[in-house]
């Protein structure tokens, strides 16, 4: 399939294979939703009024639909609803003599990326952080409970997660302050205030909830298969020392919750189908409710990788190469098992994987693995700098793609500075 | 001060001292802000309307703000507007000459109590639930970790704290399923899927925050002070034995978020300024961000009551007597704490003091600690029931209220009843 609309590098992440949506504004008007192509973005509610949409079921409201700063309403409509959009623009895109490609006014329609701000893709209703990568969780045991009790027993029964704060996901650009807060360095004196000094990264994706359920109704594997939208980069900042002495017995809580950086654009799971692959063997089986059969592999083979820019230099330099595949659980299995209890899920809620680490060191997604609890030197390139976490004023840059026959489903990227603590 | 407009008894929750507010509906109208005095509901759009609100700074648009289903928009224009919105209406009330009792007609301004359906007060953005008695995590610390680890080294430090679930926040009277989901009976065996079979209620207190904060900049106790609208009652509904198996490590997730009841009726911390009282002592001093010298006491004397009516029974059983003034953390630090990292609370959101356990059996704040983890039954009247934990069909309240002189402040209530788990 090919875009005759506007040209698209072969290396662009956003040929018209992928199409994802995202809510942009230009020169300061009102936000609305976008489909970013090459270097372009689509508006919609320019192409609902040109009748792009028209024929679609469920969508009679196109234009109000595709006029919020947010994906939400989008997002409830469902998976019969999306499928239609994306043929519609895809047609729209390839086809020379489009009905609607006759009346549109190519600037009206169609924005140049460089020239847009781009806003949180929906309004989060609430947000959740699962801690799904088997390596990770093994990594993260060893360092604190030492290896013979690195998993939890629970671990390979159910995808352990956790709730997380939704007021502070924000979108990739935005810088963040280091958080003060307690820790207590030295365990047999009291706990100090101050800047954490333990900062770090999560390599993680998330994805956006669709329709969801409703209270007491919850979602099977297949539903929980269409009830998700799509998938974006997501950077859950951890402030380490602050987490290590909070955590205990109720969990992360404002060692996680000054700031979560999320990728704007939401890559489809249509974009993304072809790219399913095996999720890795199940050890035990698990419980029916989260074992199902289905025809379809539940992992998704989606190349992740994590720059740092540090302070002292203008280059980024390599920290990361993982990949979504590594996930234990799989996405649907997250979420149905998020509402088997009866629990509801909302459109545009966000569910994050939980750190993506992989089997070997270089594809570890945290400093904290990387440094392995801060023991030893990670080194940025030929430069000389080392870090064994994230300084002020360094850039933290995750970027993902899929690897098509000549073309590739990308990301975009989900970046975020470190700015210095507030004085308190 | 008298109620002149509507009589008022003596053993009324809702005096012209108290003056809570809420989102009511009539006949399936749309709803909207209203003040619960004696037995009947003010409406707020017909007193806007009226001209009563006119002279208020900053509430320009005072009907807008209180034709909205929620009372974010009120939330957010903090505590001035709020005390001059009760200033007016407090003079209304009780000034038989005052000039828009001349134009209001009775029958618009003012609805039976009895007649309307109660609405969730906010659109909760984030829910946060702290675990603030000493008391109840001793216990519960006993009961896990036995007599020497019972209370965690950071507990007298800090508020411990967790997200929670935003979207299963529901309003009085809502009835919810018991939640099926994965727990472990037998250590030595793997888990089984079913219903709880533990199921239990949480006696607390919940506080909605006002204009809140942005991300990166931390409230002081004296701005958070100023930044609580009001609190209502609340029930955190918990399986523990679904809890028990998935909280490691990080803490509550589907053991409490198929479902939290919170009371209807926000009561301003106006209405509560004559019941503060001393904190309990703090020791060790906290640290200087949750320390402070505030010339006010911390804490609020509240008596609190939960009934159970079991399904054989028509009758409410009393449960436990407990008060709020037993919790070790004021609602003021856990709400600096909450923002210390930066974390932007924000109009609507809503904290929960966690599990209000007094010193004496008698004041244990759930079923846990009252049949000592099912060890013992609990009594209920002379009826000869029994309960360990929350059967199907049991119906749980909770009710609250400050003693004056003459008069109460009162809650109204928090009750649901817990229906058989749906089969899956
Ligand atoms: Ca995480
Ligand atoms: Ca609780
Ligand atoms: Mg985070
Ligand atoms: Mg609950
Ligand atoms: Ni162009």
């Amino acid at each position: 399939m090919e875009c005759t609309f506007v040209s698209v590098s072969p290396l662009s992440d956003f040929p018209i294979q992928n199409l994802p949506f995202g809510v942009y504004s230009v020169n300061g008007e009102s936000a609305r939703v976008g489909v970013a192509i090459g270097d372009h973005v689509l508006d919609l509610p320019a192409l609902s009024e040109l009748g792009l949409f028209a024929q679609i079921d469920g969508l009679e409201n196109s234009h109000s639909v595709f006029s919020k700063p947010y994906l939400n309403d989008f997002m409830a409509l469902g998976r019969p609803v999306w499928r239609a959009v994306r043929k519609q623009l895809q047609e729209f895109l390839s086809n020379d003599s489009h009905p609607v490609r006759q009346q549109a006014d190519k600037s009206l329609v169609c924005v140049e990326l460089s020239k847009v701000a781009m806003h949180l893709p929906a309004k989060i209703g609430d947000y959740t952080d699962f801690y799904a990568s088997r390596e990770h969780a093994t990594n993260v045991g060893v360092m604190f409970r030492g290896k013979d009790n690195a998993l939890m027993p629970n671990w390979t029964h159910l995808p352990v997660g956790y709730h997380g704060r939704a007021s502070s996901v924000v979108v990739s650009g935005t810088p963040l302050h280091r958080p003060n807060g307690q820790r207590r360095p030295d365990a047999s004196k009291p706990p100090v205030f101050g800047p954490s000094v333990r900062l770090d990264y999560e390599l993680e994706m998330a994805f956006f909830v669709g329709p969801g359920n409703a209270l007491g109704e919850p979602m099977s594997l297949e539903q929980a298969e269409d009830c998700i939208f799509g998938v974006v980069l997501m950077n859950d900042w951890s402030a380490r020392d602050i987490q290590a002495w909070e955590y205990v017995p109720l969990g992360p809580f404002l060692g996680k919750s000054f700031g979560t950086t999320v990728s704007p654009w939401v890559v489809t799971m249509d974009a993304l189908e072809p790219f399913r692959v095996a999720q890795p063997p199940q050890d035990p089986q698990p419980l029916p409710y989260l074992a199902g059969s289905s025809a379809t592999p539940g992992g998704y083979d989606i190349s992740l990788e994590v720059h740092i820019k540090p302070h002292e230099d203008t280059e980024y330099h390599l920290l990361t190469k993982s990949n979504l595949k590594y996930m234990y659980w799989a996405l649907r299995q997250q979420l149905t098992h998020h509402s088997i209890s009866g629990c509801n899920m909302r459109p545009g809620d966000l569910c994050g994987t939980g750190t993506i680490s992989g089997p070997t060191e270089d594809s570890f997604g945290s400093m904290l693995e990387l440094s392995w609890s801060g023991q030893k030197d990670v080194v940025l390139g030929a430069s000389g700098v080392t870090r064994k976490f994230i300084d002020d004023n360094d850039v933290i840059r995750i970027t993902g793609h899929c690897q098509g026959n000549g073309f590739r489903i990308g990301f975009g990227e989900c970046v975020g500075q470190i700015l210095p603590a507030k004085h308190i």
